[in-house]
């Protein structure tokens, strides 16, 4: 699999198909339309694929994917992830699609939050129940700080500067504690952990180190939940938090990491001028193509007569989705091939021929 | 799994489900009315559960099923039915449905080719591209003999009156082969095995078995075929073969075991009384419901706009045909509730939950 890092780039990547959205059904449907011999480009808000899958039950086991009597989220997105490992998505990771926009030679511009453009012939929107984001804070004044001083679940801590500066971690989770400690590598003037209650959900061996520290001084860990900030020249100076006693206490603050959980917002997807209905967009089952020709939707994002969220009516969808997509770029009709006995498909799925 | 062996009742079995056809994807059915909270009887013309993929391509590996990067016809059948397990079917094998009618409180009553009839609630048709039957052969007079002086396919040949007769196995496979050495067991007046080439497909053994047979004259060996058939007092007593340069011989012939392949054949279910469309029948993809009110049908023998003929296409038609069925039966909206998490699913699973 190939991931695209360059992510800014003036001019837009042309290509046959991109697929937003790197859950389960959109990764089934990078292999059908590889086996329709399209070559995909893949974007995920996550840093990782797996959408649901990964990001909300990778270990509890799924019982009703045909063929498996059980399996975890995460081990289907492997299993998945192997299986259209022959086609070579290239993936563009860590990004969300904002913008979707029909150009005047009928092909669809997309433009990612860090500035990838893609030029695409046909768009499968597989985006589940929207974009897994971190969950944002409703605070005055907290939006222009966004990526300076406020900090959502940021994936590399070597990425800020956090050096001699006041730090106010903020969360009850591994993420949260484990941020905590790394800060102190990166010698800031004080470290304050704080979280809505005095119990965090983490590994203990991790929970021993951030008592060790607390112990000697060095992280100030503090039940409470911050009301407002106070900003200097611009830059954040302080914020003011409350104590489970009511009371309140102004801590200087000049870096602030929250971890306040990830979760899926429709977002975007409104905004691309497509008919939705229960926040979803209906599709012809015939095809899966939404009212705007050139833009199909699969999995949990779309809506029809009969429709069940489930993993494998996506990847049924995935599938007649691939065929259609197929019928559409070439104008012709795209004949049914089975992968056990098309030497064409052995062809694109690398499948060996012995000699018998 | 229980497998009932009385065929012949008087009243009928009264039961809320049936299925026709254990294919895969009949099987699967049966899994997904049993996350429905329904049992179900299922029927096949073949003597085992598969169908097509157990049939036709046992050995060959499929690609294409989600999360699945390899697996042959044969091990998806055993995967299925290991899935199934929980529901514990009755199965009905080795009869075909004859006959499917409507009764006055709205049931459906089906009688099977053994005497077999069951009355139920709703129906799902998962006939495939037709019944595995065997095939026949035309010659003047051969139907009347069926079942007493000719067996297609016999899957036992201690049933049959082998002794002292003069026996014709007339195949090219390793089942025609191992039949006309199993013959030998049963002390024939002779064994003759035809087929029209001079080539046997079995394995080595098997071969070097016929060739010791057939150097001790125990078994001849012909390449012919048979043209037509004499019988005296209604039963067969020489059948003429053609030999390849042309030539004709007659051999006493009392019992005459055909081996000429088995083939899936639409059959009975033409003659129901439902729609055919390109002999499919037509069905709404919200529900996977026909035309008739509590006959469904899901898999290769069902129609719609977009279908295609693969495994995983019919296992969505599986899904959403046991949400249908369990709110006709009940009358009541029912609510999607995910297998990874629904303790009511894990009861019926057999889930069991361990402490942590
Ligand atoms: C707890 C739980 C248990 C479940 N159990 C089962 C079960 O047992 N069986 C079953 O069949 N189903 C189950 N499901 C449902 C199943 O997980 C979903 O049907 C499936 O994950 C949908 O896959 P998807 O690919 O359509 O969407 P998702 O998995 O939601 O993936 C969508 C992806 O699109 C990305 N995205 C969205 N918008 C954008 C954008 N604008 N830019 C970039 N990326 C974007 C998201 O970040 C996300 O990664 C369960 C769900 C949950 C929550
Ligand atoms: C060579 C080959 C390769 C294939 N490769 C692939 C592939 O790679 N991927 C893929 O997705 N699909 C593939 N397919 C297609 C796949 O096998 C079918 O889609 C699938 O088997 C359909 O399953 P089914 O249960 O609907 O029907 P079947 O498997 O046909 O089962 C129907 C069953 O119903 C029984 N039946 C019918 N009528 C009656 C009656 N009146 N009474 C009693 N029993 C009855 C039959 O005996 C049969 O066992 C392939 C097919 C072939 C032939």
């Amino acid at each position: 699999m190939h991931t695209e890092t360059t992510a800014t780039s003036s001019r837009p990547i042309e290509t046959d198909t991109v697929v937003i959205g790197a859950g389960a059904v959109g990764m089934f449907q990078v292999f059908q339309l590889g086996l329709q011999g399209l070559h995909c480009h893949v974007v995920d808000a996550l840093p990782h694929l797996g959408g649901q899958c990964s990001e909300l039950y990778p270990d509890k086991p799924i019982y009703d994917i045909p063929g498996i009597k059980a399996c975890t989220g995460q081990e289907l997105i492997e299993r998945l992830r192997e299986q259209m490992e022959p086609f070579v998505p290239t993936l563009h990771l860590g990004q969300q699609v904002q913008t979707l926009e029909q150009q005047d030679d009928g092909r669809w511009l997309l433009a990612t939050s860090t500035g990838t453009q893609l030029l695409a012939k046909a768009v499968v929107i597989a985006a589940g129940v929207g974009s897994f984001v971190p969950k944002t804070l409703k605070i005055d004044g907290i939006e222009a700080l966004i990526d300076r001083n406020v900090h959502y679940h940021p994936a590399n801590l070597a990425t800020l500067t956090l050096q001699g500066q006041h730090v106010l971690v903020h969360g009850g989770d591994e993420l949260a504690v484990q941020a905590a400690l790394d800060t102190l590598a990166c010698t800031p003037a004080s470290v304050t952990l704080i979280h809505r209650r005095d119990v965090f959900t983490a590994p203990e061996a991790l929970l021993a180190q951030l008592q060790i520290y607390k112990d000697t001084g060095r992280i100030r860990v503090v039940a409470a939940q911050p009301q407002s900030l106070l900003t200097t020249d611009d830059q954040l100076s302080s914020v003011e938090i409350v104590l489970p006693d009511g009371s309140s206490e102004s801590l200087p603050v000049q870096q602030w990491l929250v971890f306040q959980g990830i979760s899926p917002k429709l977002g975007p997807v409104a905004q691309w001028g497509l008919e939705l209905v229960k926040k979803q967009l209906p599709v012809d089952t015939s095809t899966f193509v939404t009212e705007a020709p050139g833009i199909y939707a699969v999995g949990d994002i779309n809506i029809y007569p009969g429709k069940r969220k489930l993993l494998l009516c996506g990847f049924h969808e995935a599938t007649l989705a691939g065929f259609s997509i197929a019928e559409y770029l070439t104008d012709k009709p795209v004949l049914l091939q089975y992968t056990t006995t098309s030497t064409r498909l052995h062809a694109l799925l690398g499948v060996v021929h012995t000699e018998k």
